[in-house]
């Protein structure tokens, strides 16, 4: 097998479906985990161990995980936001913790309920234990490209978030655009920033196309140096209030692009549109990817 | 006032409406196009003088042109398939002519009915009418990126109609994406090439977002070179089969990518996504911008 020149995590079915308002169903939750790794998706976000008051949608998240077996060499993530989350994350078999700080003290306040120093605090705890447990793991730094609460983010404040994180070092580092206003500018500027702070991290980005602006983050990430980038299987994640708005950037579309440019994802095409448009059936709704509805090109002869 | 950075081309009122399927009448053509210049669009491609049995969104062309007065310094576009289009663009009152010659073979002769080479040869005879009336001329190469009948379209092959264009140079060459496929290399490769044939050369691109890379395609042009880009207001132009799926990049989400980038457009934000929401009246649907949904960043204070 070779390996990706990109490695596509998918994180339809925590970023995803924790932004839809249809209840899935966790056998449905399990196809489209199923469906993403039959379709050459090697890396996945699962689930979240959150507070399931504050997001119903991921209360079966370690039922979920008892339902699926995990192929040689995939990775299973769980995300968490504190030390509660790690370890049902640990406990339930993930074998990748991925981790959240915020970059604004507003909205990291407001996501995880402490200050950004106690998250970084968690965070060094984390890091170590997992190291114990033989996790591997990573932190997504959100609201990267800009905050709702308190607006412009940047780029140096994120960077010294990145440098704090990077003191317990996580095995892969990410930037979100959590609302969806990054342009490939402030992409350049943080993937440069990060990569100067640590040569042989690596990095990944995730994105939202509430702006438009999130398959050409994508392309300038992946010129920038990235190695990794989130994506949606149908681009779901949108908000229930604004249909086909705001979800993360699709699979398809990210794998559509990066293919056309020469880049090797490792993913089936067909597969994955097969899979966003199975997934319409348990949202109620069409899913907002580009793919899903024009096909790739040159359409099969 | 300050030169633009990127001169952004509004297209909605032609290539916009062209492909809905809701017959728009003349009066709200007009609104359109004097939203589009109050929003500070100074270059607008007002409609097409194609055969109105072919395009009945089109056959008000004299009628609308007859409406509108022309700000000093602004550019009316018609565009023009032939000698017969090019005379009534002229006789318009159009005060710049925008000629069409398509990559693909198959696609001239389904477009314009006759080969390329006899579309090359009517583009110099029109080049020089032009001169001769005082109107300003771009060409346009339609299906730059690929072709809805003979796929794939090399940058070569494009390279060599741009070549035969440039021997009765035009003020603009642009590269179309016609069925919205191309990606980012593919830019890099057509605005290398077109610069190295001519220097000095004007060069604009025209993108449909069918497979989510349009606004891609917007950065790296703009990272290559691009003096202008074509964009419609509120992204008309999808095709009614297909809703919310391939219309031209849309104004404000190119506008709002390019101001957040550093590059001056000269175009009011506000004022477009004001007029893509007013759109949404005559078509009798949602436009499918991400402006016009999500609105700006940051939100005005």
């Amino acid at each position: 097998m070779t390996l990706p020149d990109i490695e596509i995590v998918e994180v339809a079915p925590r970023d995803g479906l924790q932004n839809e308002k249809a209840l899935v169903s966790t056998a449905d939750k399990a196809e489209l985990v199923n469906r993403a790794l039959a379709a050459g998706l090697r890396r996945l976000e699962v689930t979240s161990f959150v507070n399931p008051k504050r997001v119903p949608q991921m209360a079966d998240a370690e039922a979920l995980m008892a339902t699926l077996s995990r192929p040689q060499g995939a990775g299973f993530i769980g995300l968490a936001l504190n030390q509660r989350g790690f370890e049902r994350a640990r406990d339930a078999g993930c074998n990748e913790v991925n981790f959240v700080v915020v970059a604004s003290e507003t909205f990291n306040q407001r996501n995880q309920g402490v200050p950004i120093a106690d998250t970084l605090a968690s965070w060094a705890s984390i890091r170590e234990q997992a190291s114990a447990a033989g996790l591997r793991t990573s932190v997504t730094i959100g609201a990267s490209f800009g905050c709702p609460f308190e607006g412009e983010m940047p780029a140096n404040k994120v960077l010294r978030i990145a440098e704090a994180v990077l003191e317990h070092a996580p095995d892969e580092l990410a930037f979100a655009d959590t609302i969806g206003c990054g342009v490939p500018t402030q992409v350049k500027a943080l993937l440069r920033g990060a990569r100067a702070l640590a040569p042989d991290l690596r990095l990944r980005c995730h994105f939202h196309d509430t702006r438009a602006t999130g398959i050409a983050n994508v392309a300038a990430a992946v010129e920038n140096g990235v190695q990794a980038i989130d994506a949606s299987i149908g681009g779901i994640g949108g908000c229930p209030f604004a249909p086909a708005a705001t979800g993360n950037v699709a699979t398809e579309d990210v794998v559509y692009m990066l293919e056309r440019m020469g880049l090797h994802t490792g993913v089936d095409l067909d597969a994955v549109i097969e899979a966003a448009r199975w997934i319409a059936g348990p949202l109620g709704k069409p899913v907002p990817s580009a793919l899903s509805r024009a096909g790739g090109f040159p359409p099969p002869a």
